[in-house]
């Protein structure tokens, strides 16, 4: 038997999930353009999946899609101040174009709120013009120094919504509902847990007021930011002059929000639940939910099963519900099976001259690796099932992980001792819920041992006043610290 | 009565058109970012139905969706003498990133066949190995001197399809079936009637053998290019160098394909069924299908109207047929009218305490302005068949003004007096059917007048040989000359 082309994820982690990615047909390293990468046709579909998931929520709640320009004048940045110390490094610049040097040059947009500030104050006058709730599908540029496939590439798909109200409270509300919507479709859709939490100061979005998170733990217990929803107050809107005449006839400046995720978050899918065979996909977010593998020797076998491999794949199918028959020639069905379980397809069904004879069929699931006989004729009644319950599995195996990988410590000692051997490549990453100030120096402090907060949990199970691991000053609840992606 | 905030299209026609995009909420000049646009809630809702209808079609033809970078080594453009050429002049250049001079710039996408060709190059072995389709949706830049809200703007959003085959005659095939994928949705869904054809020699891609296209006629008689299928031969293949061994055991280059659609499209759409009261849009890319305008004076009233209003917009509508109440206070239901005519929605229900009374609705229909009385009970039987005839009419009318404006010629004299006092805002525009050899010598002669050969159309009933206007040399057809957008 040939050697498996990945490798385990006991030996390295990270060498594992580059080859879960390529094996995966997800994505590949696009070398000759510094830290991006190609995304490929069943990477691409999972992202179709969840761009519909999300955008679905989205447009339930109000919002409508738009598209600001991909190129952002140079000053813009520079409005607010935050904002423009946050980005500045990450900047590509666009210096010449039709031939000429420009007068002013371009950055290439490593995120909307600058432009989109520009725009709102053109269309926000009155109350009566507000709320404003957009969102925009597109490329955004960032010039990271270390990058990895999905996980953090120079260039980033995703979506960004932008909003203007007329008060705070209201802004706050659209900031924690689109966390919610984020919760949402990572658990029940990506089947992975996550803690909503809002970010420390020190790490909140540059230009922000506050900025709130979802964070999940991949399979060696490191953090994934999966999703933020940032409070902007009304930074932008005084930066962009967007003001707007109130109830009461007086001027005020907008209350924005932004909030994003982006194809980071298959990366996170990857990583919950993928296994040492390849990737696995929670049947959800399958493009193709099952693949029949027809077996046969002599031809009039072949006519056979091809028949009722048809027959099976047109009851169980649909468009929403993608079944193929795998047709391809000159390959064995061993290497059939292997290429769908790479590909992370939640259910193979067999089909050979004696299934056609016994009238059963033979039905693999993906993630547990169990196989069942069963009657064809019951296949389609319990398939629905089956894909459910991998769903749920899934979600419950990784709900698992999150809680028996968390643990609490009462001193930044401990809280080193726990994390300071964790790598991305051996793992063993913890959360750890310690007592720690709201305070960038607290944040300082655990970047001697490469940690972060990874953010103050909402929830209040995370709940407990006591003392600062730091400062000793009391605080009114646990945060997560954690090593992290 | 308030002056019409859109300019007559018999006054300027261009100014028509800019009126009827802001009006529609379809988009807005980006004005900071050199001929880049907004696109607004309406228009990108549009988008995404033109999309959904593109995507489909191609999936079922067996295409992926893939996603390539947008960022291009500069180097690469120049591997294929005449696509450097032809972009060159074009092109945005990112000179610097993180802080530093590059040492290769990169160049944001034109288009993607270089990049797509290097891909090609490691993804293809054998004849096993094709054929490969793929397809991204993607932003591309141009710096384009004069621009026009989505008909010419220097960032554009598209998809571009790439194919690869082992042969020339599987990848014609494939070129014109995409062609009839561009063809059907222009005709079958944006109600818009195109001549499918060859691009004259002059007037093909940069770097492909040949290209071909649909050609559309606006309101004003100019032709508008509404999308090209490139049979891109080996050029490409020969300058990155994408190899395949045959099934005879041979080397061989591949035979490649491009072909585009574009958010042009959306110009195409507004220009062909647009009138002077604004956006006319055919009910399969109407984003609102029907908009319930409530009318009341008392409270007693209201509440019996809205509770109407509520209850048919929930029978005729659903996740695919939008069918909203406007209720918006501080309003008149004349300004609301005026609202929703201006952004294309293709009916308008009226209710107020008499129909109430008489179990009546007033239904309007956008395109023929007709106001019809019918029993609110018969509504949902009628509905569909509205939008049905109202989606067959708008195609018929954009048919009949093709029909009629297309005109046969037989000198290049004749040619030039029919089109030279033609321009986009006066209109007269035709489409001329005149016998000319394909040579860019012959399609220079047209220059003089500003015209260009559109297509050698595909269809026989342009059939007609006879002797050349320009050389005088026999030739078999005719040509399509217009001025264009």
């Amino acid at each position: 038997m040939a050697e498996s082309p990945i490798t385990p994820r006991g030996k390295d982690f990270a060498a594992w999930y580059q080859d879960v990615v390529l094996q995966g047909d997800m994505a590949e390293p696009a070398e000759i353009v510094k830290g991006c990468m190609v995304i490929k046709p069943n990477g691409y579909a999972v992202w179709e999946l969840l761009q519909k998931e999300l955008d679905t929520r989205f447009k339930d709640l109000g919002h409508s899609n738009v598209y600001f320009p991909l190129l952002i004048p140079q000053s813009f940045l520079k409005k607010e101040a935050e904002h423009v110390e946050g980005f500045a490094p990450e900047l590509a610049v666009v210096t010449h174009a039709g031939g000429k040097e420009l007068e002013e040059p371009y950055v290439i947009r490593p995120t909307s709120e600058t432009i989109v500030g520009h725009f709102f104050s053109k269309w926000i006058q009155s109350w009566r013009d507000l709320p404003i709730l957009v969102n925009q599908w597109a490329n955004v540029v960032r010039w990271e120094l270390r990058t990895r496939m999905f996980l953090r590439t120079t260039e980033v798909l995703w979506q960004e919504g932008h909003t203007a109200h007329s008060g705070h409270d209201e802004a706050l509300e659209e900031v924690l509902r689109i966390l919610d919507v984020y919760a949402d479709v990572a658990e029940n859709v990506m089947a992975m847990p996550v803690i909503k939490g809002v970010k420390s100061r020190a790490e909140k979005f540059a230009g922000a007021l506050r900025s709130y998170s979802i964070e999940s733990m991949m399979q060696n217990g490191l953090a994934l930011q999966a999703g933020t929803s940032h409070d902007l107050g009304q930074n932008f809107g005084k930066a962009f002059d967007v003001k707007f005449q109130n109830r009461e006839g007086q001027l005020d400046y907008v209350w924005q929000t932004s909030w994003g995720v982006s194809t980071r978050l298959i990366g996170g899918l990857i990583m919950s639940h993928s296994d040492d065979k390849g990737l696995v996909l929670p049947p959800r977010l399958a493009p193709v939910k099952a693949v029949i593998v027809p077996i046969y020797r002599k031809d009039d076998e072949k006519a056979l099963v091809l028949e009722a491999a048809h027959r099976i794949a047109k009851e169980l199918g649909s468009r929403d519900c993608v079944v193929k028959v795998d047709l391809r020639e000159g390959q064995t069905p061993g290497a059939k099976f292997f290429h769908w379980e790479r590909r992370g397809v939640p259910v193979v069904l067999e089909l050979g001259p004696r299934d056609i004879a016994s009238g059963n069929i033979v039905m693999k699931r993906r993630d547990t690796g169990t196989k069942e006989i069963l009657p064809q004729a019951e296949l389609a009644a319990k398939f629905a099932g089956v894909l459910e319950s991998m769903q749920t599995d899934l979600l419950e195996s990784a709900r698992k992980r999150l809680k028996d990988n968390t643990v609490t410590a009462e001193s930044i000692g401990e809280v080193e001792e726990i994390l300071k051997a964790v790598t991305a490549e051996k793992g063993g990453g913890k959360f750890v819920l310690a007592r720690l100030k709201d305070d960038p120096a607290c944040d300082a402090r655990l970047k001697e041992f490469k940690a972060t907060v990874r953010n103050i949990p909402l929830v209040d199970e995370y709940d407990g006043g006591g003392k600062c691991i730091v400062t000793g000053e009391e605080v009114d609840r646990r945060v997560v610290i954690a090593k992290s992606y």
